[in-house]
């Protein structure tokens, strides 16, 4: 499964013989070594010698070394020095934090600073809710994490966390223009993380948590819910909730089911998995089999943590008991947040007709998805490099535009709903098709789209 | 000693009838009123009436009340609008959270976020001080406060002192290209600050302490000095005193004296009283009286708290005991960091000959600096519109530039006296007179010039 990814983009520095030929002999020894070859610069030319930078995509660093040695091989050819694009693109970090206004002059420091900048405070300390208008409280959240569940590494801590951080920082500003900022906590104590959140609440307008391990993430988001006066959204749960829900409302369109009628297998019960199946059942699923390491979550058993007593009361109507493989058999769709080949091509095999499959494991999904698309008429993963790829990134910026702009201190499941339509009505009926059931992540519109459904579904809230 | 200012300057929107001297007859009513009128534009104009946008500095809310009202005392004259320039560059705040690298396609976002940026985050769990190159921490410091002694405003609470901590950020940003991060904390508990801070510590490379009130301020800056791996300045105390001891080098000059001879009284004993008086001493001052409410600190009193005790130890080498006013008696220089109006003209007038007077309460200094400048031979104060301004922002952001470009964890006494000396020879042989102790806040080379001697300080320290 591993093909060259942008992600480990190396650029060679070679020094080579100057002939007509030589540039295309180096790329063909770069292509030969597997190497996928997306720019080559002539950057010195010399009579007796040339030096080329060779930008390719590798598909880890034990490959591009091997690319290096496949150019060095290459008769008075030298590698002078190879950089990973990456590692460059990360130097000094992705963000920085910029004034808005100009501090040119002596008069622009007394307003924007002392003594001017007394008035402002005041104004605040006389009526609290002015902090929303005259700070960056307005447009500003924090992206929470304690580096417990970062992307699939794991609990690596909260310094390795952060450039996870600043990137959804990055995108936060990049697609709505929000202002993120990260919150990296040196700490794993659920109370710790309670009370510090709310401690440095007063700069935020809303809270983001982050790649926090299950099930320690359920009660600091709920009691973050209950105790602040701002939106705290749990993105591993909602937001992938958010665009699991709009792929699979087009998805059934592509194969004409309804989601009342259709038997849901969803397999993995930590943060995602639980939150998909609260959306699905809010948005009229019925027959959803929630399926754990032990197998289908169901009545016969007893469980103590409360997420699995929730699911065993309110899905799996005909208490089926059994495993993952058991359960997807007749199933018209199944929904992985779980881990690697969980599923074969048998297991596939024995979906329902015109079934969907969605292995949304990263880096490895749940079942190869050029297999499954043997059997399924929809196939969608978490991976840029396959068709349908089911993205946070369509949810999160716009679902956080659409708070601040409604100036929204609690979310609802409607806003949830609100926003995975939003997402789904990007693909119109000429477009939608088994390959193409959600918009790219670059579509321009989706952010504004979903800004625009949150703040509508908080103004019937209010109403 | 109210005079208008640029603090207060507001934009009146003014209908008036169309004729020849009219623009000139506003400006006249709004200076009559008292108001300093700094641009005068025409927005609309047609035969009957024009349109006139009237901006004018005011010394208060009240003031630009009867300026308006004196507009509107003409014939036919209307005021349309009157906005506050303060209040409107408040608007959403001061600051954002901006990419440092494009987000154009799927290929960046393949670097800055998912697959690519889980390589720089296992090369982080790997080897933790690389985060220092591969995030924000190489180049961001938090400025965190508690909102409990803001400007001269005292405990107006975490939410009110955010646009004060915007401001500094912006001046970090803009002064020295440091990203600096409000952090607002809504406790008071002094351990819980600073279990805050170091739990949060992950993201940032520096933490600049900020208006936390005495005696809070030196247990926590002590304690995470101690706990933490980053350096831990507190501004109100260590700024203050090294741009206070900036200005005094060159005072010293211009009256002939040396630091080592001279009787020097230091009004306030709090947070910036104490950390001036220890860098002083650092700088081979051998006669110091520090006063409090109840006049000079003296072997003679018992004292509870840890820092009078010091002071006790350490100054006062004659052990006079007495109010603030007889212990000015004779003095070579005055310091004060306390209240308004703490000296009137004839303790100036009972000081040495060829005085130094630093008045540096805010907005209201400690006496007249008109009154004092009949007296002593250089006169200094906090205030913009007065000469020798001893602001802090001559020194906190070359200061941690100069933190964050050697990789300091630790701050000495040796890179505040160095900071403090690298802003005094900013004022060069020629420029140095009574007027002129301390170079402008815009002048552009102080930051650079602080950096370089922090960092060169920290390369003694680390030889």
């Amino acid at each position: 499964m591993a093909n060259p990814s942008p992600g480990n983009s190396i650029t060679l520095r070679v020094s080579a013989p100057s002939n007509f030929t030589v540039t295309s002999e180096l790329a063909a020894a770069a292509a030969a070594a597997g190497a996928a070859v997306t720019a080559l610069d002539v950057t010195e030319s010399a009579h007796e010698r040339i030096v080329v930078d060779i930008t390719a995509n590798t598909t880890d660093d034990a490959h591009a070394g091997r690319v290096k040695d496949a150019l060095e091989a290459l008769e008075d050819v030298h590698v002078l020095h190879v950089s990973d694009r990456t590692f460059l693109m990360h130097l000094g970090g992705k963000l920085e934090v910029v004034p808005k206004v100009a501090l040119r002059n002596r008069d622009d420091l007394s307003r924007a600073y002392t003594p001017g900048v007394a008035r402002i405070c005041l104004a605040i300390a006389e009526d609290p809710s002015a902090a929303r208008n005259l700070t960056v409280k307005r447009n500003t959240i924090a992206v929470v994490t304690d580096g417990t569940a970062v992307l699939g590494l794991g609990d690596i801590g909260p310094a390795a966390a952060l450039p996870v951080m600043e990137g959804k920082a990055a995108l936060f500003k990049q697609f709505a223009n929000v202002d993120a900022w990260p919150v990296c906590l040196d700490t794993k104590d659920t109370e710790e993380i309670i009370s510090i959140v709310k401690a440095i609440a007063p700069v935020y307008g809303g809270v983001n948590l982050e790649d926090i391990a299950a099930p320690r993430c359920f009660e600091i988001e709920k009691r973050l819910r209950e105790e602040l006066d701002i939106p705290v959204f749990h993105d591993d749960q909602h937001g992938t909730a958010i665009v699991t829900l709009a792929a699979l409302v087009n998805a059934l369109r592509v194969v004409d089911k309804k989601i009342g009628d259709v038997k849901i297998v969803v397999a993995g019960v930590g943060a995602a998995g639980n939150a998909i199946i609260q959306l699905l059942i809010a948005q009229g699923a019925t027959n959803i089999v929630a399926c754990g390491r032990n197998g289908a979550i169901n009545r016969t058993e007893t469980y103590t943590d409360s997420h699995r007593v929730w699911l065993a009361e309110n899905t799996n109507p005909d208490n089926f008991t059994g495993t993952l493989h058991e359960a997807v058999v007749g199933a018209d769709v199944f929904i992985g947040v779980s881990g690697p080949n969980v599923l074969g091509e048998e297991q596939v095999a024995a979906m329902a007709a015109n079934s969907i499959v969605f292995a949304m494991a990263n880096p490895t999904p749940e079942v190869d998805p050029v297999i499954a698309s043997k059997y399924a008429a929809v196939v969608a993963t978490g991976r840029s490099d396959f068709p349908n790829q089911i993205n946070n990134v369509l949810a999160f910026p716009g679902f956080f535009r659409g708070l601040l702009d409604a100036g929204v201190s609690d979310i609802t499941q409607d806003m949830l709903v609100a926003a995975a339509e939003a997402i789904a009505a990007r693909v119109d009926e000429t477009e939608l098709n088994a390959s193409f059931i959600i918009p790219s992540v670059f579509d321009p519109h989706v952010a504004a789209d979903v800004a625009a459904a949150v703040a509508a579904a908080a103004e019937r809230t209010n109403s």
